[in-house]
């Protein structure tokens, strides 16, 4: 079975098929007690994963050397561009060689759109997208996926709401088409000027996946299973004011769930970090699921990295 | 014994009682043979702490780290704030609850006085506070205290004399707490704008542990057991003559412990980094343990780290 | 035969005979497989290298933190002097005290000339200098040496031909002295500006080494069996147009290859990171060794690494 994932590339959350994503899923699942802390695991015993982070972030860096550590793997690698050697001029192609004759697995954050799918080009091992700018971060998507399945039990039959800013928003992207291969309902929530773009929607239908558009989160709290919450950046407005008079009506708070009907087993995710989307009275309601989604991001990861270097 | 430790944070030296700081004390000179590479241990073996450092430090980053490598543990975490995600507005709870969601043990380094009482409370691991701020750096009057023993048979029936900035200065503060725990004489060191708060002495004399106070180090030499040197910070005094008058008494050099009746047993220690406090003649002196002290965190944080996780 | 080398300090590449060369080169070759993963190896298990870096590098640092950790070992330390204590104004020569206290090798880069040999001074375990300036990089000449060696089967016997700033270049100037202990022939190419120094010129005749020196590439690539590049950097030159001239005399392409009667066997090095000297369509050519050669640095640091803590 994971000769359909042994040495592959993952650059964006296209490259799975559902197969293979059900085979990530089941062993990621296996692998929770050793996330936990609670089993020992040495399946990586011996292995070198060279964390390449050109962008800070504490947590995809510290998640995948987290999942590579609790299985007994190695890293080496930076969390900044200013300790690498691409201050002196170095190309990314040539970074990405010479990690790739040191390592057995390369992953890679970086500000460029598409700096993952060239270091595919140039590497000897397999290269996991952790971001690339706008474009890709596939194991955001992987933990999401994961998270939806631990929770509802399948992903399939889900009533799923995402909100926030789906204009630019590469997470919400790429969860959309991995949704799209499920059969779910889709409810997308945004204001007028950062809706889902048209060519995402149309993927929809001709998928035959059933959506539709609203403006406000209270219209759709009433019948979701899950609410995929996401920020909305000041950057993407005219004025402050435009910015907080549509950042209010993004604000998740305790009250919005008691006052609707929304149903008790309705789970609430969030890529993080959140900054004013959710509330802090939400976080001890059984809806927040959020924290629990961040800590899937090491077993998830644990069972991908064991995938793509078969051990 | 260990569960009075495991699953406990350690926020201040008061978190302590005496006889757990006896088991600490115990456990770290059972491990020093460990902790200097002569013996092998993999107690920690499958153990992940998140060693999250909002402020630079060498000493105590390395020696945390250190401690669990030396045990076969693993880390995950950052030296520097511009590499987390606090750079995008995430406030310190919710990088600590997603931490806890990774690791077995949260070490928190923070400029924040109060950071790591907030962490405790939003942590599902043990938190250890790496210093906070004004505030606590527990593990550094750990290694002290040990330091003491280790050297002088006992803390209990020693003379200490506490030099320095005992106005302003975290360890001296924490480390007369805890001396005051056991039969210790102590008598302290500083020029009359820096002395030891009101507050704390009187806390001493309800204790009933006798102290003394004085101005210069040459009228303490001649009878200590342990002199304790610390920095004087040029920014305390109002002009660079002002610190440089006291700065040039506080700057011990070992002509002083061959003019003066200075016992040939003293020991001399610092928290370290010194810039003038210590002369380098004096380095080479029997007396001079603060390298010894310095190595000794890395024995005493193995301890505490194996109790907080018994294991 | 390792106790020739066993806890000696490595500050240039004139601490090492020839003897001591061949014992790292013959280890180096046995660990390839451990180094490429292929093969598991825990001989350094349990051991800790203080890794200290005073100056950014990718290639050092993750090579000789690759070797540790392929063979079982841990590292602590930090990738950029802002993260250390050298901020709050200790000495080199404390730190190294405080660092060699917590592990059992330390590796050092640092931007002052001398750095290194001042660390072994105070140090209890093992330094090696991981380059120190304008000084040395012997790791550096270790794996250049050893990649003749691999590649043309030894070491004596070849015509090498180096190329660049052979005026300031540390690389060259360790390569050349190594060279010198081995009976091999040198070609030293360099604009007139940049020529290799008398001293070492003296050296070699006085080593019976035959040398000739050109100015062009072009000139020299009909007759060597090893064509060993370096950067020129702008930065020696009085005006941007000095440099541009030069600098394309120095740009090696594959074109150059074809059209000289150079040897089909002839091998291709560069210390890297390469900036102009090297056009990309070289890379793909049989002669192109660079990427093995930077390779090459996780065995022979493995080498060297087990040596000096005899494991």
């Amino acid at each position: 079975m994971n000769k359909e994932l042994k040495n592959d590339h993952v650059v964006t959350i296209k490259d799975f098929t559902v197969d293979e994503l059900e085979i990530i899923f089941d062993l990621a699942e296996d692998l929770v007690p050793v996330a936990e802390g609670k089993k020992k695991n040495d399946d990586l015993y011996g292995k070198l994963a060279a964390t390449l982070f050109y962008e800070p972030s504490t947590r995809t860096r510290l998640s995948f050397e987290g999942a590579m550590k609790r299985m007994g793997g190695r890293c080496i690698g930076f969390a900044k561009p200013g300790t690498s050697s691409a201050k002196k001029g170095e190309t990314l192609a040539d970074t990405i060689r010479v990690a790739s004759g040191y390592s057995d697995l390369i992953v890679l954050r970086h500000h460029r759109e598409g700096a993952a799918r060239l270091a595919s080009k140039f590497s000897d091992v397999p290269v996991i997208n952790a971001g690339d700018g706008a474009g890709h971060h596939p194991t955001q998507t992987l933990l999401d996926l994961f998270t939806i399945k631990e929770e509802k039990g399948d992903i399939s039959g889900n009533h799923i709401g995402i909100a926030g800013d789906l204009k630019y928003g590469r997470t919400v992207h790429s969860l959309t088409h991995a949704l799209s291969m499920y059969d779910t309902e889709l409810t997308f929530i945004s204001p007028p000027s950062l809706k889902m773009p048209e060519e995402i929607l149309k993927g929809l239908t001709e998928d035959g996946i059933s959506y539709q558009e609203v403006e406000n989160i209270d219209e759709a709290l009433d019948d979701l299973d899950v609410l995929y919450m996401t920020r909305i950046q000041r950057e993407r407005f005219p004025s402050s004011k435009d910015y907080e008079e549509v950042a209010r009506s993004y604000h998740l708070e305790k009250k919005m769930l008691d006052d609707s009907d929304t149903r008790s087993d309705m789970i609430i995710l969030h890529p993080l970090p959140r900054v004013d989307e959710i509330s802090a009275d939400v976080d001890p309601t059984p809806n927040a699921k959020y924290f629990r989604q961040a800590a899937n991001g090491i077993p998830v990861r644990m069972a991908l990295l064991k995938l793509l270097m078969e051990c």
